[in-house]
């Protein structure tokens, strides 16, 4: 008899800047399962919009504490590879997060994160780490796979590191500690005397556009304006006739169009400004 | 020893229109192995034209047969997500099958759809169902994740109730059984005088029309009228010099140019006439 | 106690143009996994350009030996579906090889493969099998899945028999043994009087030009002539200002514009020439 632990195999899951053209993805999934051949992999997604950090940190953010406690999460959307930058490794809420050190991995650092200057955009700062997470840099040479390339880190540090991290190695054995990690403000529009200073984050494949506007900070009355568009909330995507606010499924204000791109006809994407006032 | 039985873990198939971009899909690969670590899941399709009921429910229908009894398909692509229309769950031919119930699921209901009128599109509309498949309202709230979101019952219902019947619970846990679910009719072009009243499906990647024309109703001499063009069958895509008819690997009837794009030469999609006559 | 060589389970690569919109990579799944319910299934990719035999079998080239001994490798780029063309599977390396005999797994004939002539693209010819490689032509009808469509192969031919080989059957049970097979040339640019020929072998996502011209045998000196400009070697993306030449994570010279598109920019694709020179 097998026990069903011993069936739950330990999870990597991956998201990239990579798309799905080249085999990038799976060749970090041969290196990984190489070393670790019981690891189940899971896409996260690999479209985020070549080298945004601010993208993929948000995207990582909504989705990994939907995976069960020992979940290792690879996140790389990486501009500086081959550069001097760190390659880390963090430990936070039972889970590991991996990659390089630029704020992708923002959704580790939680409550260290600082607000976002009201008027000012997502920009990566290093933070302090307090006691909930545990990090290192990646500098065991022992851990990656020998050459290391300057152009594919994802292959020779990140695929390596998760498989012996979902194997049972333990963080100590990548390299020495850290005492901080470059952070990407809080996910939350910024209050003002306006409203509240809000930020598409992305436009989904619907053309949605997902703020930074918490659903928590607003209240069924108030007026979202995108774009010189005065919008109010509706309950559902079912119940909106013509452009509206709902709140998504990860708790933000989202701008949609139902049957249609709210991002097109409002001529909005990432970066741009949603005022909620009132 | 482990016998090989016990390595072969249950599966749980994803269709969808969330596409790629998103995380959405990866959440809901999170909650499933959240709830039974030792699923296989497959992902069938995520780029189903966004909210197109009729397509999901004709890939299902090609797919579904091809894996193992056992096997949960979970089929979301559902435009009144967050309103009053039911979820459910069947069993069919020893599979599963979850998601809202607006035609998607149809598939599953095999014998007991109608056909569908001379002259008419697709529609869902309720059927009667019969000994052959059992099915239920998903409303036990302890098979879902809660709370649940209005947005995205992907992860919260349907995910969780995936993972449930892939694990062994039973159908009747679910909720309470139903006598009745909507259907579309079946894929196949009804007869007229003037022939078959055959309608295009969808465009595949190649820019081949997938008709509803089954392959067992028309002769090797049957002339097909698309878009004022009169087509022949070849035996294979090799075979044809120009446009032409060829029966696909699902057994319908596709309208194709080699080396170049049906759809686009003839300027047909979804929806659109192709007559089958003589 | 399951050991931890149970649980690492046989994998299978799939590399195809099938896309994603259709459920065509999942049925093939789903006839893997019927056949051997133990097998791990990773995609390569699916999104090669449709039929292009020389970009499947440079992408399958740049990906195999990051996979573990044992793995099963198919390729479905199939020009010829349906016609007489053979379908084979060879064993090279500790790897198997499945798909179509067209010099799609030319990546498993190495050494055995022609130079590619100065001034000439790259087409597939047959070549003398060695020692290294053991080929056969899939040809038992027990290991197909009846009946074999004439436009699905990868569902009826090739995943079956990929399920055979990761289950253990032996490439003799598949048919009989063959003495040559399609091989393109080996992807290296020749040399010549005024340097060396290289060729475009794809764009990437990024719009990055892989080319045929090893690292290896260009210099840090090395000036490449693309389109009429003159370009020098960079050491790391990160530190080029604009247009220049990279040595890629496969070994390769990729032509690139950080934060752009070197393919639009100088208006180059697959098959388009590039020289180095000195």
């Amino acid at each position: 008899m097998v026990s069903e632990d011993a069936l739950s195999r330990p999870i990597v899951t991956l998201l990239t800047d990579f798309g799905h053209a080249e085999p990038y993805v799976g060749v970090m999934k041969g290196v990984i399962l190489s070393h670790a051949g019981n690891v189940q992999i899971v896409d996260l997604t690999h479209e985020v919009a070549p080298q945004s950090v601010v993208e993929a940190a948000f995207l990582l953010e909504t989705a990994w504490a939907y995976f069960p406690s020992g979940t290792v999460h690879v996140a790389v959307v990486d501009p500086g590879v081959g550069t001097a930058r760190k390659r880390i490794a963090l430990r936070f809420a039972g889970h590991y997060f991996v990659g390089p050190d630029n704020g992708v991995l923002s959704a580790a650092l939680a409550a260290l994160r600082p607000q976002r200057p009201f008027g000012e955009g997502y920009a990566a700062r290093a933070v302090g780490l307090g006691p909930d997470v545990e990090a290192v840099a990646i500098e065991n040479p022992d851990v990656l796979r020998q050459p290391v390339s300057r152009t594919f880190e994802g292959r020779d540090v990140f695929a390596p590191v998760a498989a012996h991290l979902a194997g049972g190695v333990t963080l100590k054995a990548l390299g020495p500690p850290l005492r901080e990690a470059q952070a990407l403000p809080a996910f939350r529009a910024p209050a003002g005397a306006g409203g509240l200073d809000g930020r598409v984050l992305r436009a989904d494949r619907f053309g949605n556009l997902i703020t930074d506007i918490l659903g928590a900070d607003v209240a069924p009355q108030t007026l979202f304006i995108a774009a010189s568009q005065r919008l109010r909330l509706a309950p559902t995507y079912a119940a909106a006739a013509g452009l509206c606010a709902v709140i998504g499924s990860a708790g933000y204000v989202e701008i949609a169009l139902p049957n249609g791109s709210a991002a097109a006809s409002l001529g909005l994407g990432a970066g741009d400004r949603v005022v909620a006032a009132g």
